[in-house]
Formats: structure tokens, sequence, C-alpha cells
């Protein structure tokens, strides 16, 4: 039986590998080509690709390169990689730095930053149109889309509101948009991918979106040991670490609840909610 | 037989019906949706969405509300929107106004228009994802989307170059990618919607690069008698006048001839290829 952590770090080299496939320019890179291998190839632990596939794998689906699992997955994190590069923008949050290295915009423009972001999502789009089960794949994927939009809106509406009409409905809300919309996505995708029947897509969804919120809670409480911790709206300020652990703990319960319905239990899946909380991944 | 005048009076009608139907927001308008509804009912033309409609007709196929060709006409608009709206950005092109009105991001803020572009792009995928080609769709779709990106590009590099080294080479790339594949792709979905056979979505996807070619050429033209004329990169200026309008009149003919492979020979869209030149639409 694979371990975790092995499970993840063949998933993520299944992704590191399609993405650099994907990136891959046809003759000499240009600076825009440069600037989008370093939005995309920056290092992230690619978690939620890696769910697409291993809630595929979990379906008894095929997971490895070229099939339906594998697109959908490297669609779900270049999706992931847009909004980052967005996020960081000036004229949002403003960040000059991403996991240690300029953000694309420190490195390559404003304009290129707005426009590599932009290529990324229609990337995005046309990974999943090549997907034997690409009708299906789209509609959760473009309302997922639409719904981490909205999600950005919601937390910069909130945090121009006084700090005092913060509450736990606005957190929960933005939290559910903009960070369990796509976890929910790559799990859902992955037992689209691999022909799911309806039962199942609806379990492995509501995994994704309880995992995410427990994921983003976690990150919340980590992030409260950091040097600028309780600036801007996060659950600790709202709710207290106290609370904010008893509520990770629960949806990662709900998270492992949700996986009942599987055929095998999905033990893959079950130790990734489970690491959650003590951080293993 | 309905006249140009009358058939684009009428695809517009249902073009703005139809995308103030997919604005309508579910309660009180937040100033996102605002924003939204700024970004797309701002009054323009909708040739694009149009074409889309026509084209459909043109194959026999269906293009009343509801029909694949209506929601691929949407979604070519939405594309279209969301692209203006990006480039309008102070980091962009900096334009503080469009269409006499200002512009999205002077009006709701830098981050609002870009989260209203990024929103506009995901919706125009959840509205093809709705359609009953969706699969054979989201494919053109989304390289058309990714040819608009790197026509953008491909533009403000140009423009960061020596204006002695731009050349027709330079210019036509330009145009191919940032006018006449959205046009193209316009044509090309409306034959796919009406399930046209390959010969005829090839006709019509080559009647709209070249209709796009003429109509980005005639734009220069009109362009030339503004008072910031001559400024930037244009077709008249690398190529002069004369030839600028030699080409329009050659692109038109081969749009034209494209039509040719059509039964009933496509009276509509003809005269609004020819109509091109003297700039009556």
């Amino acid at each position: 039986m694979e371990t975790l952590a092995d499970a993840l770090a063949r998933t993520r080299a299944q992704i590191e590998d399609g993405l650099r496939a994907r990136l891959a320019p046809a003759a000499a890179p240009t600076p825009f080509d440069q600037a989008l291998a370093h939005a995309v190839m920056g290092g992230g632990k690619r978690v939620r690709p890696s769910l697409t596939l291993l809630c595929a794998e979990a379906c008894g689906g095929e997971a490895g390169p070229g099939s339906d699992a594998h697109r959908a997955a490297l669609a779900v994190e270049l999706l992931h990689c847009y909004t980052l590069v967005h996020d960081d923008l000036p004229a949002m949050d403003d960040d000059a730095e991403r996991r240690g290295q300029p953000s694309v915009w420190a490195k390559f423009g404003e304009d290129t930053a707005i426009l590599a972001g932009d290529r990324l999502q229609a990337m995005a789009f046309a990974g999943l149109a090549e997907c034997r089960r690409a009708a299906a794949l789209i509609g959760p994927f473009a309302h997922a889309a639409c719904a981490v939009v909205d999600g950005q809106v919601a937390d910069l509406d909130t945090a121009k509101r006084p700090p005092e009409t913060w509450d736990k409905a606005a957190l929960y809300g933005i939290y559910d948009l903009k960070t369990a919309a796509l976890i929910r996505l790559a799990c859902r995708l992955g037992a689209i991918a691999a022909d799911a029947p309806e039962p199942t897509q609806t379990a492995l969804a509501a995994y994704g979106r309880e995992l995410g919120l427990a994921f983003q809670l976690v990150d919340d409480l980590l992030d409260a040991g950091q040097a600028d911790a309780g600036e801007g709206l996060n659950a600790i300020r709202i709710l207290g670490a106290d609370e904010v652990r008893r509520l990770a703990g629960r949806h990662t319960q709900a998270a492992l609840e949700a996986l009942g319905a599987l055929p095998g239990g999905a033990p893959t899946l079950r130790a990734f909610a489970q690491s959650l909380l003590t951080r293993l991944v």
C-alpha cells in the first residue's frame, strides 16, 4: 500500500511533467513565455491537481498522462496559477514576492502579468477541451472559475468595510468561494474524469469542500505566528484561535465522513484529510 | 428578402437581450454586478456575435434564444468585452474612456476592472458549456482566447521596438491574432453550432479571417482622420493609405470568394463584407 507521502510525490511529479510539456514553447522562449513559466513553474506543492488525480484513482479511474483526469488536473493548476498572478498585482494585494521569488508583475511588468493571467485561464480551458469527457468537465470548471473571482471580490469588499462588521458569515462566504470552490472542483473533476456515478461525484465534491475549508482555517492558524499576523481579514481575528482549531477539526471530520460512500474507503484521500490537521502535506 | 441593415438590427437585439438576461443579478446589484454590466452593456455594435448568428443562419441552422448559435454568440461577445476591459487598464493602454463613457477601471477602480475581465472570460466559457455541442465549440473558442492574448502581447512588444523596425509582417502578425482571430472564431462557431459540414466550417472560418483583416485595415483608414492619428503602430504609418485601401479591398474580395462554397450564396454575409468598405455597418 502506497503511503500518502509517496502518493503525493508521485502525483506532484506527474503534474510538474504535464505543466512543463504544456508550457514548452515551440521556438526560443519569448519574454512572455518566460513570464508564463515563472507563473506556473515556481514550485508550488500542487495540492489541488494532486487531489484531482487521487480522486480519479479512488474511483478506479485512469490518472496517467493523456487521461482526462491528468488533463483536468493540469487545468485546475493553471487556473490556480492565474488567480495567484492577478492577486499579486499592485491594484490587488500588491505582493512583489511569491514563494521567495519576485512575483510575475515585479519581474516582468504589470501589463505582462495581466496578460499572463488571462492566457493561463484560456489555456486551462484549452486543455480541458481536449478531454474525452470535455462536455461534462467544462461546466463545473467554468462555474468554479466564476466562484473564485466572486470570492476575491467578496474578500476585497469585506476588507474595505470596518473590521467590527466582519463576522463568521462573511468569513465563510469568502472562504467557500475563494478557497473551497477550487479544491471542491479539483476533487469533483477527478470523479467526473473517472466516470464515477453521480453519488460518488457528489461525495467527492463534498469531501473537497470540507477539505478546502479545513485547509484555509489551518492556514490561518499557521499564519498566526507570522510577523504581519492579525492584519486584514482572517479567521483567528474574527473567531479566535480555539474556535478556528475546533472548526478545522469539524471540517476535516466532515471530509472523512463524505468518503464513507466510496468503495474501498479511499485510504489515500482519508490520509490526506487527516494529515491536514498535523500539516504533514 | 431581409436587408443587411434589418438583419443586423435583428441580431443585435437578440444579442442585447441575451446579454441582459445573462448579466441579470439574482438580488439587488452589487457594485461588482454594476461593473460587469458597465463592461458589457456599454453600447457596442455587436458585430462579432451578430456574425455568429448570421453564419449559423447561412448554414440553415437555428439562431434564436436557447440555440447553440445564440449561446456561442453571447460567449464571443463576453470574451470581446473582457479583452476591452483589460486593454483599457492603466498598465496596458491606459484609456480612461470608452465609447464616451468612463472605462471600467476609471469608474470602478483597477482591482474591480481586473476581476471583472477575469469573470467575463469565465462566464464566456460557462455559457458555452451549456451548449448541446459544447465539446465541439470549446476547443476553437479556447484557442482563439489564447490567440487574442498573444496578439495583445505582440502589439505591446512591437510598440516597444523602434518604429523603423515595424514592417508588414509584424503588422499582420498582430492583426491576425488581435482582431482576425476573434472574428474568424465568431464565424466558425456559427457554422459549428449549425452542425455544418467540415468544408463549410472551414469556408466560414476563412471568411471571418479575411473579414477581420479588412475590418482592421478599414478601421485604420478611418482613424487616419483623427487627432492622434499616426501615433503608435498602425497600417497607414507602415504601408501608406493607398496600399492599405488596396489591401482592405483584397481581403474583402477574399472573404466574398470564401462564401462561394456556401449553398444559396449567403447573401447577408456577402452584403456584410461589401458594406465594410463603405462602412455602412
